[in-house]
């Protein structure tokens, strides 16, 4: 037998430890947004660095301004690229809590009508199940060979669900330590359950919040109704205002750097049999609402988005209030494509809102932060392994994909660090990430770990 | 000493304890919208019914579907007309709760800056320490005369925070009870700390609340972003065409009804010297929003307003969450004026908010209950004795003034019980009623039982 095929079996043998393993990690609360859970991220990490150190690869909590980052090593001089793996143990909030099933935290196997079995619990996909895999991919490889088949780095921060804000900062002051030939990065989703997929192309992000205020206090709708500022009115007029009846965002030169696709990528991905009506279904829609013109896949992955994360403003409890709020919020992220700039967007959404604020009332921002969209060399060598390692677990070539969602990381290493990414993950669109229930196949897990066993196997091939 | 001169110096002499009698009832949490505080509720009814019985007015409290009502009378087949006195018991919520300096619910006496004295606390203004005036003043005339100078009936509700959903059919079912000469309700304010008022017109009202829904869970924005349709960005542009740009509402028919004042009634009003300057800028602001070449004063007193008294919808915590919630909300309140019909306007409200959802959305609308506006008669006999009573107490003629607030049980009197009243209160502008830190002048307090006094000795006169 092969030394893939003994690490191979040996991750099969092992799943059930490596299951109860990522329960641990499930199990601590590190919702990075809210200080109220610094201290479970502090403990996210602390778990984190003793495993890795247990299996083998010597690794530290270190600190920074916000949650801190896990480092470890394992560098032997092979012959093969050095690789930094790049993973986040931090987790969205769980609200609205009610909609879970099960509590958020205490993970659990559960199986499905057709037989097959999924871990539900916050981070069970994004992204703590996703980060594990590498970890026992490696363990695997440890147990068996006592070594791995190339130098590893491994950085994991707890940070990324609120922007990253320590990332920077740490990767400067770290930058020949992190330097490596190579980043691998477990963020992303496959194509299907049963088709790989290598993600090319990410959009960027953007993050705003505003809170605008009119009367120094709250008012009673009967005294001051029609003469006072109403903030929720100023608020509305921002958010209905955002987009144009054709879907367009209509902030000054926010189609600036967009970039059409070529014809023979669109080809590509009409290729891929993207079922709109599947897509929009499982969520119990039918219709896209965006630019009208469009594929919903370009919806999706090469056009730029504006959505109200959230608003709030006045009294929410039950039954009725008369009352004019003194103060009105709302919580904006534009999804950025091609060579959109993200200092630009925001100023433009920042002078959009100005122009929409009335004399007696004032507006203050809120930078939630910002990084460009980022496209992957598809000439890349890494790129060619990635999709043999994939094809020969799953049987299926590996599908080039756009993202919808933002990785920052992606384009801080290469600009930082010169470094280009192989982003492979193995979480699918009906994961539920940042919503109640969010689940992780099974079968992502298992079939995962073997992936980056494989990938680790043939990044080792000259 | 002519019996009134006794009675209203008892009542000077009496001050301190009717105020710990006023405290007792601040204390009670008596929150009408929040299910949670039912019992509380309750037992402020059962307070009010303990007091009047003490003073010799038999009282109880009658179960409705709501919250109950308390219910006195002292029927002696006293010549002059038999009055009914309305309040209620009931208050708003207190959030946001960290902008009170002190505990809502633990009363007390503060003494300003300039040396008068205010009460603080949830309800000292709106509308317990108002009611508590007439039942001050019933305590001392029962106390110097064992006797009232006309016959009296009270009704206390627990619901004017809420619609009054029980009134209509509490009404209804008691009309012989009920049914008076007239009906006296101490609800409103005074036209300045030195003026006081008789309310003449009330605007109406109309609430309404929108739940709009989309997918059917919360998504994530990197997944859907641009695809799939956004509440929060519905409930935004209803909000923002509410209005149009010369501060009209847009709802279809939504000024029939409207009636333009009288060139006469509007230099009268010109005449009581209100500062817009003075008015805004107790609350931080300057220019009035309302519709454009309008009067400050008539878009308080007789122009028709909408209102977002709340909105809300996905991600309201602390930082960043890439999230298309599943629903958004706002509630909003309309106040009528002349014969605009709460009904009509309901309508015109709904079929505009459905023109603005899209396919893939739907709406769902909760009535928060709606009332006609409301004008008395200028020649009302019982209005020549209010005016002398005041005129006598506070050494100035009382003003004529409308209500930008709505009392809708001033309009099931008259349509029900065939019942004039007479409103008159002794709130200020500045009472903060609705808001944290609401008070009551003790001023209003101490000058309003005499004034209650006044007004009974004067109906009891020929």
């Amino acid at each position: 037998m092969s030394t893939i095929d003994t690490v191979l079996a040996r991750i099969d043998a092992d799943l059930d430890t490596s299951l109860s393993r990522l329960f641990e990690l499930l199990k601590i609360k590190s919702i990075s947004t809210d200080p109220a859970y610094a201290a479970e991220c502090r403990s996210a990490a602390g778990w984190l660095a003793k495993e890795l150190s247990d299996i083998g690869i010597a690794a530290s909590v270190r600190d920074t301004d916000g949650h801190p980052m896990v480092v470890g090593h394992w560098k032997n001089g092979k012959p093969g690229p050095h690789v930094l793996f790049y993973g986040h143990y931090d987790v969205q909030p769980v609200d609205p809590i009610d909609l879970w099933h099960r509590d958020p935290f205490e993970p659990s196997v559960l199986t499905r009508e057709d037989g097959s079995k999924i871990i539900v619990a916050r981070g069970a996909s994004d992204d703590k199940g996703q980060l594990m895999t590498f970890v026992e991919a490696a363990r695997a490889y440890m147990a068996v060979t006592g070594d791995l088949p190339v130098d590893v780095s491994i950085l994991l921060e707890g940070e990324e669900e609120t922007g990253s804000p320590s990332l920077h900062p740490f990767l400067e002051a770290n930058r020949d330590e992190l330097t490596c030939d190579l980043a691998l990065v477990c963020d992303t989703s496959m194509w299907d359950a049963d088709t790989p997929a290598i993600s090319v192309m990410l959009r960027g992000l953007v993050g705003d919040e505003i809170t605008v205020r009119a009367a120094s206090r709250d008012l009673h709708s009967g005294h001051y109704g029609g003469s006072a500022q109403n903030p929720n009115h100023i608020v509305g007029a921002i958010i209905g205002g955002l987009h144009d009846d054709a879907g367009r965002i209509t902030l000054d030169g926010f189609y600036d750097g967009v970039i059409e696709m070529p014809d023979d990528v669109m080809a590509t991905w009409n290729a891929l049999g993207f079922s709109t009506d599947v897509f929009l279904g499982d969520i119990g829609l039918k219709t896209p609402r965006g630019e009208t013109g469009r594929l919903p896949l370009e919806h999706i992955w090469t056009r730029p988005t504006a959505e109200v994360n959230g608003m709030w403003g006045g009294y929410t409890g039950a039954g009725s209030k008369t009352v004019i709020p003194a103060e009105a919020h709302a919580k904006f992220t534009f999804r950025l494509v091609g060579d959109q700039d993200p200092d630009k967007i925001r100023a433009a959404f920042r002078s959009y809102v100005h122009s929409k604020i009335p004399g007696d009332c004032s507006v203050e921002f809120k930078d939630h932060g910002g990084s460009p969209a980022l496209r992957l060399d598809f000439n890349m060598p890494a790129l060619e392994k990635g999709k043999k390692a994939l094809q020969d677990e799953w049987g299926k070539d590996a599908a080039l994909i756009g993202m919808g969602g933002s990785i920052p990381i992606v384009g801080d290493f290469k600009r930082m660090l010169d470094m280009d990414t192989l982003l492979i993950g193995f979480s699918l669109e009906d994961d539920q990430i940042h919503s109640p229930n969010e689940k992780y196949n099974l079968a992502s897990f298992h079939k995962g770990i073997r992936s980056w066993a494989r990938v680790l196997d043939e990044l080792s091939r000259r």
